[in-house]
């Protein structure tokens, strides 16, 4: 199918109700033909930040042209408008709440426009459920080939947030935060090699990372070098250090989770 | 790939085994270039309401012709029949344990087939996994053209059963009850404007819903128009009255769940 | 869609992060027409006997010339090697770490081939999510008509493990383990009808089985025969013995799990 765009679902719909499906359901009653894929439909209720970040990680590994369904909502039926967004080889449908932060920032060329077309919305439109409603049909449309302009103007006072970077805690000392646990239990920081770049290229004798109750001074290449028990760095797959452990939770074993602090000192 | 028909799931085998996936091989066999779309396949085990309301939420939002697999059947391998529904312009196929009850009720025309077409079957066929073994090749060939009246007779004796209503509890009093807590721990109850068009059309001075240990009496457009911590009511995208709170889980504040009685009174 | 190859995914990933997404989103740039079906992606973290036993209870089931990804991969940027399987019908790629060993067990024809083909891979190749650099890419060109030759060379040491079968425990005794505890509660244990023909030929008198604080003396032929609260012996789909009740969880009821002793005794 040449030309055919594909459609993912970034969303906190869970996989428990029947939400997702009808999302898709309406997709297909107005394009039967088009692919749709999830990317994950858990982020964590009402977590603007988790969806940025699920979005994030994975947008860049599709094809180009590819719309991205982002549905992370609490604000739907008030104030909170719907926009579409072109940025990069991409094409973006989402609640203006910032839950494309992180690929505003990721991407030099974002145009943003606020969808008022309501002839291409699901009547009549619930109060509740726009993901169904509003997003679907305007992302199935798009896959038919309906050009963005026809959604609605552009605007410029989309909303935004900063991701949260570390900040220095002193001479050599960082303070970071736990951006998420993943399945396997490894605590997902916003430490990125840019910001210690000593670690990474092994100009630095050594290194003390505090999460929880854990202290981890060695940084291995892979999960498999750990030993049993073993709390250690790795640079994560996200781009991210992670604080993980061979075969094991390192959540549990440090119990620190979702936004702990991370206390890093570079020497000592 | 005009006038192909597609399938959906709506089944209470989880994610964690390899159970959906298998029906999927089966059908893929069958008619390789079907779509196939998952409702939800997380139903709570055994529990036939659910899996009625999860379907009667979803059906509609499908493509015509769609072909509805709709399985939690814990009398599979006993004397349950596997049935053919064709239902306004839809077809299911589904144990004869009344799972498409809330289908029944809603479509005014219903024809119900007693499947017993061998032949359509996987051999050898287990007494444990009709889902695999009935269900999925039937929709399968159903979604290649074979016509419904191939795979049995049609019958009129179908199980069926009443979705519960709220029932009067005084002058203007109603009792009810909760249908199901959703991903966000919205409680969903059992009232739909019909029943207490008071509260909805704004002709009441005031009302009073107890579930649990929650007291609501307020009715709010939208989620986010709660304040936090305050437990609400709210029309949600399911039709039903819910008791919902912004950003938080009802459910956890109210301390109820699924089967949780819900008292409304009106007036006061 | 005519010669069209299949692609399937048995992970550890899970479905709460963006990791099966990233992996879709890498196999549909290279090969945008291609299906893609989850088996699941919620085997046990780590557990490659897990990962092992879903694969080995769905590849059957699905078109010949399907192309497998089962990547349950603790060793990942390790030692392990990264291998393509052809195996009877199917096509598998997976980590050489024992995964696919149910599969060799049961096919008569294996070739095993270490990829070292590095261009087919994503570059950066990261060190700790070979699924979506190294096992998506393959499989998608390899559902575009790749040969399997272009990959690496043949091994004939790869690593497999035998299945954990019953052992004899006295003159007519046996003991084996719960294999795993499914979305239902069923306990399924390693006993096949090969293990104790008496059982199922009804040739025996009786038996006894006991698993947690279970005592099993029945057989059943489907999950409804079983009285409320009854544990009871069922042939379940995946030619295993399982432990279950009607309507509700076994594992809850026996308090036994993936792991735990069964202890089964002919006659008596």
């Amino acid at each position: 199918m040449p030309g055919q765009r594909m459609i993912t679902f970034t969303t906190d719909f869970g996989l428990t109700e029947h939400y997702v499906g009808a999302m898709k359901g309406v997709i297909f009653t107005i394009n039967p033909s088009v692919q749709v894929v999830d990317i994950t439909n858990a982020v964590q209720s009402f977590d603007i930040l988790d969806g940025a970040i699920a979005i994030a990680q994975a947008y860049t590994f599709f094809p180009k042209d590819t719309i991205h369904v982002v549905v992370v909502d609490p604000g739907v039926g008030g104030q909170r408008r719907p926009i579409l967004v072109n940025a990069g080889q991409y094409v973006f449908v989402a609640p203006d709440n910032g839950v494309l932060s992180l690929v505003y920032e990721r991407e030099e060329r974002v145009q943003v426009r606020h969808i008022t077309s309501e002839h291409y919305f699901r009547q009549p439109l619930s109060n509740t459920f726009h993901g169904r409603d509003v997003f679907a049909p305007v992302a199935a449309y798009l896959s038919k080939g309906v050009e963005a302009v026809k959604f609605g103007e552009e605007i410029t006072d989309y909303v935004r947030f900063a991701a949260p970077r570390p900040k220095a805690a002193g001479a050599n000392a960082w303070k970071g935060v736990v951006l998420k646990t993943d399945k396997f239990g490894n605590l997902i920081t916003n430490f990125t090699p840019d910001d210690v770049p000593q670690i990474f290229d092994g100009s630095s004798q050594s290194f003390k990372i505090n999460a929880g109750k854990a202290e981890v001074t060695k940084l291995y290449s892979s999960y498999s070098a750990g030993q049993p028990g073993e709390l250690f760095a790795v640079l994560g797959s996200t781009g991210f250090l992670e604080i993980s452990a061979n075969k094991d939770s390192a959540a549990r074993l440090a119990g620190a989770n979702r936004g702990s602090e991370v206390n890093l000192v570079i020497g000592g």
